[in-house]
């Protein structure tokens, strides 16, 4: 036996999304061993993205694929039983047999699972939330998704959706939601809704955005977070404003979400997070002020701490413990 | 054997309030055999309520206390480790050590809980959620309170204090809450702030609140939930559009939480549900109209079913299953 075999098996992960593919092989750890990347045209359907996903893994990892006994899929939609894509917006596979097609490619157990549930699978047991039992993972990205750990179990709910918390009510009757819902967590704090606060704020008042209309290269750029990120770096006062009520918002949200899951650990990650990391400190006081004191007692807020590489790492950790 | 031995052993449940104490005998199949209840002032103490309680239950259903070998004794508080009361404002009895003084006083194998579970616990093994396993419970009385099962498991978080949906924000920045944050559910839906929004609504317009002013019994009575329900129930224009707006802030809640629990049956109870029935079908609508699609699709909303009984039905359950 090898080493490696005497530690147990290796497991991959793969992270498909809309313009790339990244993957992650991991040991029987939980550790991160290598990982690669290659961009990819779901149009061309998920067999052909899945053969050159195959291809590029022996590649990089040889054609043991590095010892990996399992392969976990992931991607941004939701999965049915056998792992049937049921609905994944940005790649337009829906009903789509990944489960079988991977399995049969890759001739290896197989599991398909959300991307949300992965990463926060790998901050459980490999990432911020390690060793903690009952655990909220709250990502904000372009849309803001989630997961909960409670009693070391993740959980699920009655159809597989629980930890949508982006589609937390947030403001009864405010912001329309890309959901039907208005008032979302998301339709505040996500990528899109800063977006959207900003080109609010500046349509209201010109002058006053002209420090972010800069960082987004002029009045004909693109009003993105990332330019309201870098005008609130220059010292921008209006960017400055709007990072502040984003933290106003999240905190909120947080005081709710820690008086209802009581978790022992909230983690936050995410791009937005990683643009306006100032949101963990405004957090933390916002649990600390205002939520119920049995629950903010016990509860830390940490930052997600894979990165990116949290949905690939997660993915091969799920297929690997077999709990998607 | 006599016939309930071979079934099994029945459980007393005993729900102490802050004006009486309620008593339920269930069998085996958690079923209710008997009940009663006593008036009491817990400023005696801890102690002296017990030796009450006993000497009712004694006299209410013999010196076996109808062949229960377990008491289940709820309270309204927090509830730490050995059954010490942590913290229950309309008892007084902090750090009085319940379990302890429960077992020594009946004999017995005794467990003491939070009554708001214990109702929950009720709700879902004998009442509105009898054989579901992924269940949110919402309590509507003078507070609001709650309780959540996912995948068959009676879910309890970092310190015992999940399922406190009273107060998961609904409002940012709304109304002020009796705990520490601002605009939670309880401070719009809640007994209280249904008086506090009517006494707001009829000062803003006082012609207006004439109708729920003679439901009160006249300008010197105060302004109750169950005047505004009985000014509702005589066709009063505010009072139904107050029941309205009632109804569009507990929607916009349960939207949130059946997009962030995704539970197969909502249960509301509690006095404002009995007040104000209409709530459960605006709740029912607005989840159908606004919640995520594959929630949405799987989750009933019912009535809770044991009424004022369930703490005490509830206590006796969790005493016998032995999981409080």
């Amino acid at each position: 036996m090898t080493e490696r075999d005497a530690a147990g098996l290796a497991a991959l992960g793969i992270d498909i999304g809309g313009t790339k593919v990244a993957f992650a092989l991991v040991d029987a750890d939980g550790r991160e061993l290598a990982a690669t990347r290659l961009a990819t045209e779901p149009e061309r359907g998920a067999e052909a993205v899945l053969g050159e996903a195959l291809a590029e893994a022996r590649a990089a990892f040889g054609t043991t694929l590095g010892g990996a006994d399992a392969v976990g899929i992931c991607v941004a939609g939701q999965v049915g039983p056998g792992g049937v894509v049921l609905g994944a917006p940005n790649l337009g596979w829906d009903g789509a047999p990944l489960g079988e097609i991977t399995t049969r490619l890759f001739a290896r157990r197989a599991v398909v699972m959300n991307d949300v549930h992965a990463a926060a699978w790998a901050e459980w047991r490999g990432g911020a939330g390690r060793g903690v039992e009952d655990l909220v993972v709250l990502f904000l990205g372009t849309g803001v998704g989630g997961a909960v750990i409670v009693g070391g179990r993740f959980l699920r709910g009655c159809t597989g959706t629980l930890g949508e918390l982006g589609h937390v009510t947030l403001v009864a009757g405010g912001r329309q939601c890309h959901c039907r819902n208005a008032g979302c967590l998301e339709a505040y704090v996500s990528g899109w809704a800063i977006e959207a606060r900003a080109a609010d704020a500046i349509a209201a008042d010109p002058a006053a955005g002209a420090g972010i209309l800069a960082a987004a290269g002029g009045s004909g750029g693109e009003i993105t977070a990332e330019a309201v990120a870098a005008a609130r770096d220059a010292g921008d006062p209006l960017a400055r404003r709007l990072s502040d009520e984003t933290g106003m918002y999240l905190g909120a949200a947080a005081v709710g979400l820690v008086n209802g899951w009581n978790p022992c650990r909230l983690i936050l990650g995410g791009g937005i997070i990683n643009g306006f990391p100032e949101l963990v400190d405004a957090t933390t006081r916002a649990i600390e002020a205002h939520a119920l004191p049995a629950a903010a007692r016990v509860v830390t807020v940490s930052r997600a701490a894979l990165g990116n590489h949290a949905p690939s790492i997660g993915a091969a950790l799920m297929a690997r413990d077999g709990t998607a």
